[in-house]
């Protein structure tokens, strides 16, 4: 052992093999604060705690997607350090709240491998766990991403492509989500009286506003993430590579479109699943990022009545106004599409 | 009801609304911070929980600007998303100490109509209160704002224009500020020992040093205060707009030139009320803010011996050092000059 | 008295002077999440209360450098604010440690002064302490600065040059870590099985990451710090100084360095001494920063079994991947190298 440790390559990994990431994190009102600040999320339940206890919850709930970048930062240098690409998400499902003052650890199984046909990378498969510190898990989603491989001649693994889900199944949603207490769902503070009866599937929503993203932004957020990707810091070695420019985290992405969401989605104030989402082109700094949203399907969550499901189908796009609404025709995506992100929201019924 | 909801138009004003915003905040350690990180405010009370107690406060208060852009940020999509422009502030006064873990919500009465000759705008007046979570009010203010009309066929108000006062009477002032034990007031932990005695209307003081402002700043700054004004946030669309760039949120370069202000007004701890406030100009990321103030009255707040009350005319500029003091000569401001705020300040005597 | 107070020249200071510096701070949980997202530091003692506590800690203490950085922000107003040139750092040790809700001053002895040959400037010397809310010392270091003077025509001082240790002794080491609960030191979470045990001096590590600079990030964890060196903050005056831009403060290169360093040097979680550090070119934004060390020494630390001691030389430098190791050959840096940082780190035995 000597020097810096060698970052996993395809042929480091194998089917079956836990991942117990570094660095545990304690989230922290300070964490809400610069989420605040890098995103403008505007839900009166994530933003006031008195909101949040007066309709069930203990103190207010940290962004669900402030909890995913988290996991998900811890899992880079494991998984994803000579990764040439994110390639998607699956069964992505938020389990239980997290508070500040809550510390988060992550931990990965190894659940496929495909060696690509040009012997050069593969794809790695892995089903990541966020765990707090009582040891219940949070937060649970697969991943799969496209490694290097650092000696081509190295054998190919039997390869083993795991089934997945194409949608989290409703009776599966909520579990984040306590008890609500509807008495207590101020409308006007939550910035809307429709409610997941007033939605239905079609229903399409221009989410209006757009943002620019700045380099010390998503700097600082995926710092904030302890996402140590190469791609998102190194001005000077990225400008010898594919883009000549630092990539944007994806996620960073997701976050962005999630706040301009809440034009039109007040009440949508969680995000229950992730059922897949796919970053369709990079985004740089500079690039103004615009998003719509689809309601593509709506379910009651097992037999609770405080809450039921939308199922969202949001789209970002940069440099490109969404009133025209650019998706996706068939296979291919219409011009300025960066994100497409199929997820349930919960929202008072 | 469907999509996004229309922000108001002039039109769809009323004098005798209430209007009760969305999305309530907590306020926290956390964003004391990067209200720190964004300006370096360098006053011991709200820098010290050691140094507030000290001298009778329950913990360090939360500084006074951060409070009013959390107040105007909850006023923004229901009164000036469709705002042309900002048009004035008066009788600000802050009549409650902010700490962290307060939760903050908004509400506006619209007090004044006025459309423009032209038929395609109108000015709206309001007095907004930033109220907490025991119902008590932190804050009040009344804005006036130049808002499009939706219709230009509708017809127009009677118009009702409010009898605002020039300043807040020093009688009014002082409701934010506890009893204050001086003996605890450490002269040199405050960082100067000119106090209220020391200060005669006429002195003008050069604050000296420049802040250049970024765009990762001020929409990081606007963000963490939930003001979606769209002219902050969307360079794509603002390169089509008038000024061809996003516009710095006001109240950043209110926050900036107060910081400043340490520099020769170490002891005026305290932002007792705002008699008016002129955003002359735009600023842009890229501008380097400079500020000089003037010390234009003094007088005593009721019987209180702890405290005295300064009126200060404070200028900022934008690429212009102020040891030339550009302010106003009659109606016409001098090159550079971008806000003129006229406010009190408390301070020991 | 009136106006600005002019800032301190050489000829200002006297050997002996004790110099009590304004503006308490109280630093808090905000403060750690801007530093995670300023530097993306990775230590799990920092990043996580429970494996602090798990180890022994009440708490996570707060980064070493964010406790440097903030002492020797209080100390420029008083000492640098008309400085030439930070020269050097000495005999800098890490006494307490210091928590969320701990409230820091600063306080500085005039240890030594020598006027420039030339008449126009000299060195000053001042030893500083940062001081928590009890009174106790929790940060000691000397440093010498080139101040100018404001009349060429005062006479010199008689020239005092204090005797500086080159290296802080091993056995005045880590009184800022409480004695470690080693059983509780989770390896996978801390990121590295490498314990003090397995490095030998002369090993050197490629950290291999670089990370940009951007204008934003650098200001905003001056203005954290409030430390109001000019040279940092304005455009507008810097594009007419001596390299056309702002400067970054030489601590926010330092903190980069530490972060990066995390590559290979998991264990090392505390700072335990700084025996001198030069800030060999000045960076601005838009460079990238990588890190080298070598380890050069090895210590026990009095009769601790928990904690040894490694003395490492960090050299970063500016968009120059450090895989060759940069460094120094005799008086002469190597291209690109900006920092030279010679310390002591605590590591689990």
């Amino acid at each position: 052992m000597n020097g810096t440790s060698r970052a996993r390559y395809f042929e480091d990994f194998a089917v079956g093999q836990v991942l117990e990431h570094a660095t545990p994190r304690t989230l922290t009102e300070g964490d809400t604060a610069i989420y605040m600040a890098l995103y403008g999320p505007r839900s009166a339940v994530q933003s006031s705690s008195a909101f949040a206890r007066q309709i069930g919850y203990q103190a207010a709930p940290l962004d669900d997607l402030l909890v995913f970048h988290v996991v998900f930062g811890r899992t880079v240098p494991d998984i994803s350090a000579n990764a040439v690409a994110n390639l998607g998400y699956a069964e992505c499902r938020f389990l239980r709240p997290v508070f500040a003052g809550d510390t988060l650890c992550a931990v990965s199984d190894v659940i496929g491998l495909r060696q690509n046909s040009n012997g050069r990378s593969g794809i790695v498969y892995v089903r990541s766990r966020g765990i707090n510190q009582n040891g219940e898990d949070v937060l649970e989603y697969v991943r799969w991403v496209m490694v290097e491989k650092a000696d081509e001649q190295s054998p190919a693994p039997d390869p083993v492509v795991p089934n997945l889900a194409d949608t989290v199944a409703a009776e599966d949603l909520g579990g984040a989500v306590p008890p609500l207490k509807l008495f207590g769902w101020d409308m006007k503070l939550a910035g809307s009286s429709r409610m997941w009866g007033d939605y239905e599937p079609g229903e399409r929503i221009d989410h209006v506003d757009g943002v620019t993203i700045e380099a010390a932004e998503h700097m600082m957020a995926t710092r904030l993430y302890q996402n140590t990707a190469r791609v998102h810091f190194d001005r000077y070695r990225q400008a010898q590579g594919r883009h000549g420019r630092r990539i944007v985290y994806g996620g960073h992405v997701m976050s962005v479109a999630r706040a301009l969401s809440f034009n039109g989605l007040e009440n949508a104030f969680h995000i229950a699943a992730i059922n897949s989402g796919r970053h369709v082109a990079p985004c740089f700094a500079g690039d103004t990022v615009f998003a719509w949203s689809e309601v593509v399907d709506k379910a009651e969550i097992g037999n609770r009545s405080d809450i039921g499901a939308l199922r969202i189908m949001t789209y970002a796009t940069r440099d490109r106004p969404c009133d025209t609404f650019p998706g996706r025709a068939g296979d291919t995506y219409e011009e300025g599409v960066v994100l497409e992100l199929d997820y349930w929201v919960a929202m008072p019924r």
